[in-house]
């Protein structure tokens, strides 16, 4: 992809939070390429999707517009409740950030209609863990 | 501030990379409030200001469309080159999420063109401490 | 409210596509000052929302980082099943922006499945169109 | 390009002013097709870039997450210091949406210091054209 004018800011580099959108993209492109879109998800599993528990990333070097780069994403830690997913941002060769995602399996309470973390379904995981290995 | 509809995602919750674009605007209203505006920061020192090392979150209610939320900001830590920038989302009483920024004295380099860190300027080390103690 | 550097682009100016997001935030803001907030408009009413037709801003003057601003937002025209909200953006008695947003009364259609325009309840107008007049 | 989790609101629909975004960024990979991109037209040319003076879309239907679309962009009109760009949005052969950017050439006035229109650059208008009866 490429760093568009709307990235940056008045410095002339990218936005900070516009990564943390890129990485949101970037697991959501690892859903579909597993052929479990956010819509499959919610429909196939007792999930309303994976919410964020934790997220963060350094910055290694500025990019700026018109810069193409590569997001590597994979799932690198599975808990019981959550999986930890990161993210390389490359540009040619060089690692420009680099940054996590701790998402948990939501399900909304029946009781008491609050969201909470629950089991990762089987079937999922090893839907997203076969890609990796692949990959 | 209120959450808006276009800060929420198709599940009704804020989508998380909204967070730390709040961060940053909690940042920059923080310089205002110490009288070092980002134009008034990038004239008045030898500097083109503060970019972004490392950032993150922990979120641990969600947050939907119309709530109302407050941010508190503060500088928790000095570095020579870097300063921490800790922000609490609250709602009412609940914290939602907390967050922090690793930020440093941005120059650009005569040699090589470059952005580095630098040592920070201690009048602008000063200013913001102050507020801090009063805030 | 107050122009943050993240709405800004490289040139220092406000990146267009923002004014449309506070667009959609000012009309949510009138939707709450009647008492009718989004959440309330769905379980209401039989509706989905207020999707958007057309929209539409002329850009007068730029706006930049720190510039305090103030947007009016009422409906102009009340049509069967749209209405035109219009939006001006002041800075002190400087215009420096107006808009305009198409919107129509959406429900999904039971035998499609698709989202169509029906005709606008009339509660839902009486409670806008009252605010409208003492604003 | 394929529409993301983040794009959309809480009804499933793209938010409205991300359409905007993409015509910005539609806008700028034809300036990079030409050549020209947006460095080297400040660099090239004796302008700030080419801000907007007036926008605006209509949306003949919605659009979700996960669906695939095209944006065709070109210049359709050419004035002496404004210039109207054109955008169709596609899914399929389906046109879901339809917008145009005026744009004029800016450039910073020596004696107010303020952003005002000027001539179109005679190199850069015959650089887009070329590629817009190409293309």
């Amino acid at each position: 992809m490429t760093i568009e004018w709307g990235d940056c800011d008045d410095a002339g580099i990218v936005f900070y939070p516009n990564y943390f959108r890129w990485f949101d993209n970037a697991f959501h492109h690892l859903l579909r390429s597993c052929g479990i879109g956010q819509r499959t998800l919610v429909e196939r599993f007792d999930t309303i999707g994976t919410p964020i528990a934790d997220a963060g990333a350094r910055f290694l070097r500025p990019a700026t517009y018109g810069d193409d780069i590569v997001i590597h994403t994979r799932v690198e830690e599975w808990h019981r409740k959550m999986f930890r997913v990161a993210h390389r941002v490359l540009r040619d060769d060089d690692l420009i950030a680099e940054g996590h995602e701790l998402r948990f399996w939501g399900q909304i309470d029946k009781a008491t209609g609050k969201l909470r973390a629950a089991e990762i379904d089987a079937e999922f995981k090893r839907a997203i863990t076969v890609v990796d290995s692949d990959g």
